[in-house]
């Protein structure tokens, strides 16, 4: 299995400690995690399950690899600037979305375009017509991020 | 100038009647649609503009050059599935959003984060902490959608 | 019918004149050109397409429109470094291949697994077990390579 | 360190032998693999690599993981059809191509392109101007292309 984290290259302090429980938390499951390899978010995220021997992939914005944060393990230089944000949710068997800005807006649009499920921590709400739509699940904290995109992630078929 | 219109490969009619006069008025103002040249709104927009004999290109997520609707002039037959959303709003000085499901909310991420003025004619609304978040420019009606994408771009320095 | 043109940003003056020469035959046989819309061999092709009025797409690598030549009339602005080589060669129905480096080697790989013809001036020749490939159609001067691309996209079905 | 393996997916027996000869040889020195995740030569390699507890990335043409070859630890389904040639090459810190069609040879230029040592088992051969183009560092079987990509990624600066 592997869950794609993803979200701002800068961010407050209390969500960057949130991206690396989570991080943390999906390497102790034994889960793969997945992101865009940069700062913030990113970073943090990939420093969490590394502090727990998970395994770290980061699809770079960048064509040079030595723009991945110092936690990836795996890093894909593409060089597509945006055009890997495609590339990072579709890798993800779920995709936990921490914050963010208008990248990660881009990233939930592939993800529920793909019929990949996301779990949002503090992310953006979606209305249409003054209504909310409920595509994204709403975690309490990391630990049931964690908890509910495993879950989305055994029900769509990841092992 | 090019303005691109993002929206659903299925629409209902007003919608799709809605994508049409957008074509047609960028059309009438000399201004080139750039779109992802499938059907639905995509295709009303194509149709609008060559109306009024204004250029359309299209940016298919499929290789197949065959796969364009029929009033595409130009067709970039990508093959990059989703990864072409990037493709079809960067071509843009502005962007019109037109309805739309998940794909078209990408596109909006993608645009934003590039900092390409987005306007909107029923599509999503974006909040976050429950605040909504002003980033989509409303369109009261396909006239209007013109005219503000029109006035964006010429402000972000298209010609 | 849209021809592709691809080779290096920078060449000798008389692979440049010939550049030009191809964007003005294609031009005026009612040929778009597209490239890469970077300088050297696509920035010549461009200007010779535009000496006979003819129409020019540049799919830029890089992500700011800003980049084309000025004789591009509808840039594409990518972002997706190399990946944009696909998409120039895609987007034609033929492609004319002028000198070049590892680049245009990149492109002539994608047409040729696209089944997409083409014609060379003066670019790279293919072996395979100290056998020649006769897979690029060598052309004996720019007129010639116009009027095969025009031929072999014809063959391919285009009009 | 990262090594690409890039081949064709329908080879002869005897170049699948040396695909999963080369796939053995790069784990057992501790290298990580990184394919397009499909048939043929991309499938034999991976199967090597098993062999001997190495790590497998496939970078699928796919949008569907379920394309990936069984032998694959990491998809990652693009979605991009060729265009995740370039993925596939510049995750790698040198390349091996071993025989192949068009698609490699655009993973060649790709590659050169980007300054990636790239080394060859019965692949294509370049030139110009009926000069041979010893960009190709020719390796005489599957122990002798690795040993090689090994040293060229080391002189590249991987570890």
């Amino acid at each position: 299995m592997i869950v794609a984290v993803v979200g701002s290259g800068t961010e407050s302090p209390e969500m960057l400690d949130m991206a690396e429980r989570v991080g943390r938390d999906l390497a102790r499951r034994g889960v793969k995690l997945v992101c865009g390899g940069g700062g913030g978010v990113m970073e943090a995220a990939c420093r969490g399950a590394k502090s727990a021997a998970g395994l770290t992939i980061g699809i770079l914005s960048s064509g040079d690899r030595s723009s991945a944060n110092p936690w990836v393990d795996i890093p894909v230089p593409t060089g597509f600037s945006q055009g890997r944000n495609v590339l990072v949710v579709k890798t993800g068997d779920a995709v936990i979305a921490i914050g963010g800005r208008y990248g990660t807006l881009s990233e939930i649009g592939h993800a529920l375009k793909a019929g990949i499920p996301v779990i949002g921590l503090n992310t953006w709400q979606l209305s249409r017509d003054d209504q909310p739509v409920p595509a994204i699940t709403v975690a309490a904290d990391a630990a049931d991020a964690v908890d509910k995109a495993v879950e989305a992630a055994r029900a769509a078929g990841a092992v």
